[in-house]
């Protein structure tokens, strides 16, 4: 044999192993070895094998996430909630006058257990407050610098490094895959679209959430869309499938969520013909995150935990199917 | 000189001339060799450049069209108001008493002196009698059986027949250079998913336009989006950059119109930083389709008329610069 057959026969091995390792390379690394990890590998090799009954073409793998409690965490309250006391207050600082109402007061001075006496009404007041007469791209501008120096109370991190690093890794597997992934969340669209794009690699065009109203004028020669008071609609339960009509004009092949609000986009879901598949993030873990369901104020899950098993929803038990939770391990 | 080296040379002389003719491939071989066709094309080539100053990323390459006047025809009224006559007259055929109303009665009888006279409130009820109490997806085949079978009063073809072939080579030439084209209509944005993805190739989620009320419900089982009487957005003049904030979440760098419903959206993205570009299909060609702008009752064009010198947005002169109009020739 020659010195060149010899090399040869060594490139071939050595394709053979490359082949053999990038073959199984783990699409989801940050779950462990579980049922739940299985079943998702196993419905996204069903719906992207050309030869199979199950194939769904590319242009119909569309993905919708929620966003808080299902790509990144919720607790104490949602995040957007903080940012928007943090604004307040710095908006108060500027000039006090802002603080018009008690609730207003309550919540600069971060008085929590007032601003929860108030309700729907105050935390909509405060939304209004925070969230207006301002144009768009100076409202995200904003948003984006708190999300680079707020810090959350209790762990201490970056918010943004509070997004859950399995989901992170589903996002990108099904993207990988041929899947558009959009988030499809009750929080405010121009909040969310402040970090989507560096947090998830979802840009601004497949973010669907909440929105306020707002409207175009001309300010000194320049054209602005300004945020003005008050929501245009809310991207909750049964608003969840009526936006993603509005926005996406196709049924999900695929939904994820984590509490009633996203009950009935994964009814939508998974109702539709062919193959189809919802998960729902259950948070079972006190002590890497937070442990709440049925009893908990914010991303409450009462109906979904009731009927994922007749409806053949995944439930995916954070504490057990979770290698790691956070990119960065505190 | 072998037989096989002949035939190499061949080849290479060959690939030598094909690769000319390929460079020198017409984007848009229906538009005559005009200023303004030499202009778009200028536009392009400015912003794809990744060497030139005006480079914009792919990711940034965001282009909206308005639909009636600009991308199909829109005489002697909107298509779509052709399909809810259409539509409410095989209603009343089923159950007489749908036409409950005087402007019912009279569009179901093809009146249209009646319906004009009967203004706004008149077509509102005729589009609310003719677009609600269905399931979209319903809603969306029949609109899309109609397309392929109702012809024009006038020429006598489909309706998909009478989009602008150059446009369609507009938005392919802009596709293939890496912009993302999206639908921004005052029509229905239903009624435009039945036949966008079809006649233009633009999918339903890059569709923005009016929507109508909707909401979610279960039917015997069976979740569906039903559509409402009643109009939820109206996607026109200023509410268009507030539908392209709202769904695309990014200022366009290319906008397309025909008509003063269009201008704020010219406006808002020509606006905007670095290259911009804005053209106007002025309706000037009585012979191959029509003449109209400031008179017309539809695509009425006067204050862009007026602007478009001053704010260095390109005029289409259909007559002058289209060499050919429709897909088919008649």
């Amino acid at each position: 044999m020659t010195a060149g057959g010899q090399v040869s026969r060594y490139l071939a091995l050595f394709a053979l192993l490359f082949g053999a390792v990038a073959a199984k390379a783990d699409p989801l690394p940050s779950w462990n070895e579980t049922e739940t990890k299985a079943s998702i590998i196993e419905f996204v090799e069903s719906v992207t094998d050309s030869e199979a009954d199950t194939f769904v073409p590319q242009e119909d793998r569309v993905a919708v996430f929620d966003n808080d409690g299902t790509l990144w965490a919720e607790k104490p309250v949602y995040f957007q909630f903080m940012f928007a006391m943090d604004r307040l207050k710095a908006m108060a600082k500027d000039d006090p006058s802002v603080l018009s109402s008690d609730v207003l007061k309550a919540a600069a001075e971060g008085d929590m257990g007032a601003v929860a006496q108030s309700g729907e009404k105050g935390l909509l007041e405060i939304i209004a407050t925070t969230h207006s007469n301002l144009p768009v791209d100076a409202f995200q501008a904003e948003a984006g610098d708190w999300l680079t120096t707020a810090t959350h109370p209790e762990t201490g991190m970056l918010y943004t490094e509070m997004i859950y690093q399995p989901m992170l890794e589903l996002l990108r597997y099904l993207r990988d895959e041929g899947f558009t992934t959009y988030i499809v969340s009750g929080g405010g669209v121009h909040f969310i679209r402040a970090f989507s794009e560096d947090a998830y690699n979802i840009p601004a065009n497949q973010v669907v959430g909440t929105t306020g109203k707002s409207h175009y004028e001309v300010v000194d020669g320049e054209p602005v869309v300004m945020k003005d008071p008050g929501i245009a609609f809310i991207d909750d339960k049964e608003g969840k499938p009526v936006a993603i009509d509005a926005h996406i004009g196709k049924r999900p092949i695929f939904a994820g969520g984590n509490s009633d609000g996203d009950f009935q986009m994964l009814e939508w879901t998974t109702a539709g013909e062919g193959p189809r598949m919802a998960v729902i993030v259950h948070h079972t873990d006190a002590e890497r995150e937070w442990a709440y369901d049925r009893e908990s104020h914010v991303g409450r899950l009462e109906r979904g935990l009731d009927e994922a098993g007749e409806r053949d929803w995944l439930l995916i038990d954070m504490a057990r199917d979770w290698e790691r939770v956070w990119p960065r391990n505190p």
